[in-house]
């Protein structure tokens, strides 16, 4: 159970700067599905617009890095902080990007060896070499 | 300062089992530059050998996700774990492997971006959409 | 489901270690309700009193920061913690100390905020400027 | 040290999409001091705008929390994630906005008191109590 | 509901690397139970068959930690990590390993106040005194 | 460099809640040496009591699980809060209760196995299997 409400598609319509918002979700996805994130979101829609715009820029737009890379990467980190809803959410949105089971239990793999490595480091307290300083 | 000592390489080259996997880490890496990390592990050679055949499966063998993409997938769940060490060696590492700073850039804004909707997710406690199960 | 039992009202009454703070709880709060968290670790009454009289001293003693917002720093740590009963049942108590609507949607924004912050800065590995040092 | 190039003063007036953050900053806070978050992130000039706007409008603006009382959640925050760059740059934050003595301390203690009961409930696996609901 | 498949018995006994890992699971585990997670990780044998290798050396063979203590280190990682499928599967590992009430008391105890001592540390940003280097 | 002064032992000679709180822990450790963390701690004198009081209680008083194990599951639950003043401080305490060189590389094994198992489960979002439930 979510600790605030999530918008029915009739409560957006009341508030057009909500409205406004989903929308452009629809629009950008080119689908009539909007999903729990955005409709708990809406509860501040000033919030609602800056985290889409932001969203937009940074994994909608055309950039340097592809759009399943992305979506891997988003995977990675939600893992490790153990956001159950962006996982599912973000492993859907990799899949309908086209990852394979082969990548997704590549994918997995990479996580937990780096979770691994993360904490032997960690445990070991290990000294960052001078090699890898950024000239 | 680590909570372990790190082994020097006259060190390593008493111990057959940790002097073998030093070895492969060279050849393998075709460089004769060994990490602080395998230093730090290799007080343990059985441990040092598993991680390390580990290293090779997920991270050095061919596969389906391609090696540029699986150390920036690494530098993700090292940065939402907060592991310093592993920061500076993956994006080294990234950057050895044609990482470009326009793709930094935009790897660092999926991870910010990830860490905030997923605090945002959190707080919220948003359930998952049932569109998101796996058949 | 729980690794541990949730003691009942009835076995509770039986251990007079753990009905001492179950009445103290009732007592400080003006209500009958004891929440599951004391249920569980009622379990081990010498940890629950601990436990209990730390609350009191630090969320229930006057002092120099008021009671929401005391309640709303404790949602932003339980939600870095990804700790959901601990969200819930803060977000619960600071609607009862009177966090409006308004409140909770800003409060989910800076903890987002931060959040993002946090993964860039970390990911960038940024140094402490000298001028943050504490004279 | 960094995982990317802190822009000086002299290499940000060369990109006017920098300089012009840069200004805004110094103008929004009264002050000419820039810190090092924001000379990483302006390796990516429209990142650096993307943040910068956010945090004007979710820790600058007037709102429903006071000033004060967002950099101790902030500070909340930045703690749980372990971010240490930026427990020192909102604890100044906080100082500059009047947080005694008497404040961080119980601040420090609410944080601490919170990792705890976090710890002890996901240790537990307490279930949420139905009371806590939002209708 | 997970991300990926779980393989039932039928779909296990298909794959040959995934019927010879789950056989050695039970006769490793003298059970005829496969508990999930390595219903999951077969989707891919080759990690499968690396994790459990991996598991059976650290957590099965012989060593200088006795198996219960291994079990209640175990639990507390997972605990921190917030990492609920993995605090059930320990917590009935340490019980059918001879954990007690009170040892299962003790060690929720003990977690929550590293949990909660971590925190201070943190907000407080203590430097590691010299005495604690490793000569 | 810390958010807090450190007090030195003279300005804790100066107030008489913090001077008895050293006191005691120099009497219950039989050494001269306060570390920094209580010396940051005193500048809340109730938290400081109130802190050392409850670890005496859990990790000093005698009970069901020994003093050494007590000290490596402290290490597991630094380690994976990504803690380094308290892996420091904890791996130095173990060391000093007997921990071997074996038994801390075994305890660092577990720590980062347990690290992989954490993140596989999380990214598959393992669902738990009803045999783990307790009675």
């Amino acid at each position: 159970m979510a600790t605030t409400k999530l918008l029915s598609d009739a409560e957006a319509e009341q508030i057009p700067a909500v409205k406004a918002v989903f929308d452009d979700i629809r629009a950008t996805r080119k689908s009539d599905f909007v999903n729990n994130f955005w409709r708990g979101l809406a509860n501040d829609p000033a919030a609602l617009k800056r985290v889409w715009e932001q969203l937009k820029a940074v994994m909608v737009a055309d950039s340097a890095i592809d759009p399943l890379t992305k979506e891997m990467i988003y995977i990675a980190v939600s893992t490790a902080n153990g956001c159950s809803y962006c996982i599912h959410s973000h492993t859907a949105a990799a899949r309908a990007k086209g990852m394979t089971d082969a990548q997704h239990g590549e994918l997995v793999s990479i996580i937990g060896l780096a979770g691994q490595t993360n904490h032997l480091v960690t445990a070991m307290q290990i000294p960052v070499d001078p090699q890898f300083e950024v000239k």
